[in-house]
């Protein structure tokens, strides 16, 4: 299970789409080995210019909205398409289950043994911000590996859709008729992160409460600003039970995808993006730097200590660790470019 | 208004209860200037012996709950019974408006003119951490002054909430009868935060739709997990236009008080804020630090570039960011402590 492979054998076999390979390559990123992270980030320097060339889309809704047998039904229309999809997982959960969203796959059993689709279960024992730089950085992966389409899947409770909002092209929010707003437990500020919603399980005997639930939706969006892309949300029914609503789905997100690349905003936003990750990972590797530093950890309980029980006040505790953070870190550390 | 005086001027003067010198105090702590930093530290640090006798209570509810009126009621009512109440305030939108929800004190007029009651507006133009952290020395400074309450209000729509719920006491939320959840704009999450609900405008003609609300709103805690404290949570009529209830709103924090010190909790709490203010404030300096590091401020503009462009990746604009920051940093900048 340890043993690695050189970076050109990863970088090659990722380009080929090779499957094994692929899923090899993800977990060296997802590994928090420090020469894992060095191996990693050369894998991904080499296969840097072949991404970018997928429509990356972020599934959300609440658990019990039907999200597995959605990505199930709409993977499998976009394979009959001749598109190959891959699916990632953001799972803020996965890190107290140990498990994930994805499960073994049981849960899309059809996609799972379709050869045009790839379903990676959500990193483990991470945490929230861990998982959102390895889904970023599986998904180069899988687009080097030639996936004309990304699904990133997340439940709609918590940060996590602020991410997955981050790094894809697209957010579709998968909804419930008849269940209030409420009920569904959809955090307030969603509703304006969403470019489109799908009324799911529209389902035969259900088409009444459906059609009046998207005609919620559609006055309730009206209230909304208009989105930075500026194409207006579209509202849609689907039964991903019975496998009806992909095709209206998949023409929504494909015209979407053209008239943002036409108009430039799908650059635009991806700029913006990557830069907004930089300001992530920099906040985050500084944080990693200090709590790893030898001296920060001789020091930090009896820092601890003096600020619990009131004697030293944050501001100072704060400032001695830093200054000895900072004076104690190697410069031969350093390998800094201009 | 640039001139300083001495730390010495500044403690004395907060702790005979000097209304002038506290708010030139606090003006210091305020400042982001560096020599102001480290006065500002210095005053902290010889009053901190002094500082923790209050009662902190923080008051929330969305605008136009009568966050403004209940406050100047309740503040006027403590002073009745002896007390000295400081009321601050963690205003998110100041940033954006320039000003604050305490503008220039003429919504709280009858409390503004009361010799026992100190009214400190908001800070501008600082993030939210930064009213944070600013608010929390404020607190010190005020207990210091001899204040026995210390008032901490703020809006109930964002980040702000956890914050103040992050230095005070108590938590005590303002609501409105007739006005469901949705409308009032209470984000979720907020019931599991507070001590005690307030339903206000329990004027005269509305006292049906405040107790239908009243009886709603425990129904409704039933719901929730027992609070840290393990002190149920309480729901009460009010109405800071007539000035009733307020009362028993003062018994039940009170009371919840004595309880928590009594038991322990309001202690244990406070330990946990401290640790709490610590890592956040690492944190905060860290990327300060990072930020106005000469050679990061060189070099951040083309490491943008270079991310924003998809030529580079974040991960390793970050790492090379970072090792210029460390190995950039002055050694003889360190003072650090054992």
């Amino acid at each position: 299970m340890r043993q690695r492979l050189s970076v050109e054998t990863y970088a090659k076999g990722v380009l080929s789409g090779d499957r094994t390979t692929l899923s090899r390559a993800i977990t060296i990123i997802e590994s928090s080995l420090a020469e894992d992270r060095t191996l990693a980030s050369q894998i991904l320097q080499n296969i840097l210019p072949h991404t970018g060339n997928s429509i990356r889309i972020g599934i959300t809704g609440v658990p019990g909205v039907g999200k597995s047998t959605f990505i199930e039904a709409f993977g499998s229309y976009l394979t009959s398409l001749g598109k190959r999809v891959a699916v990632l997982a953001v799972d803020p959960s996965s890190k107290q289950s140990g498990g994930s969203i994805l499960g073994d796959k049981t849960r899309m059993e059809k996609l799972a043994r379709d050869p045009n689709a790839y379903i990676r279960p959500s990193p483990t024992n991470l945490s929230l911000g861990g998982v959102a730089r390895h889904t970023r950085e599986a998904i180069l992966l899988c687009e080097a590996a030639g996936y004309d389409i990304i699904l990133v899947e997340t439940v709609g409770v918590g940060q996590s859709e602020t991410l997955v909002k981050g790094m894809t092209d697209f957010f579709l929010l998968l909804m419930l008729a008849g269940a209030g707003d409420e009920l569904q437990g959809i955090k307030k500020g969603i509703m304006e992160m969403v470019d489109a919603v799908a009324v799911n399980k529209a389902d035969s005997g259900n088409e009444g409460a459906v059609a009046q639930a998207v005609s919620e939706y559609r006055q309730a969006l009206h209230l909304f600003p208009e989105t930075a892309s500026k194409v207006p949300v579209q509202v849609v029914a689907c039964s991903a039970l019975e496998g009806t609503g992909m095709q209206p789905i998949w023409k929504l997100i494909s015209d979407y995808h053209a008239q943002t690349s036409e108009g430039g905003f799908l650059q635009h936003n991806r700029q913006f993006q990557r830069v907004d990750w930089l300001r992530e990972q920099i906040r985050q590797s500084l944080e990693d730097r200090f709590y790893e530093n030898a001296e920060v950890k001789k020091y930090i309980a009896s820092a601890d200590q003096a600020v619990r029980s009131g004697e030293k006040l944050p501001d100072e505790a704060a400032a001695d660790l830093i200054n000895l953070f900072l004076s104690s870190e190697q410069p031969s550390k350093f390998s800094a470019k201009s």
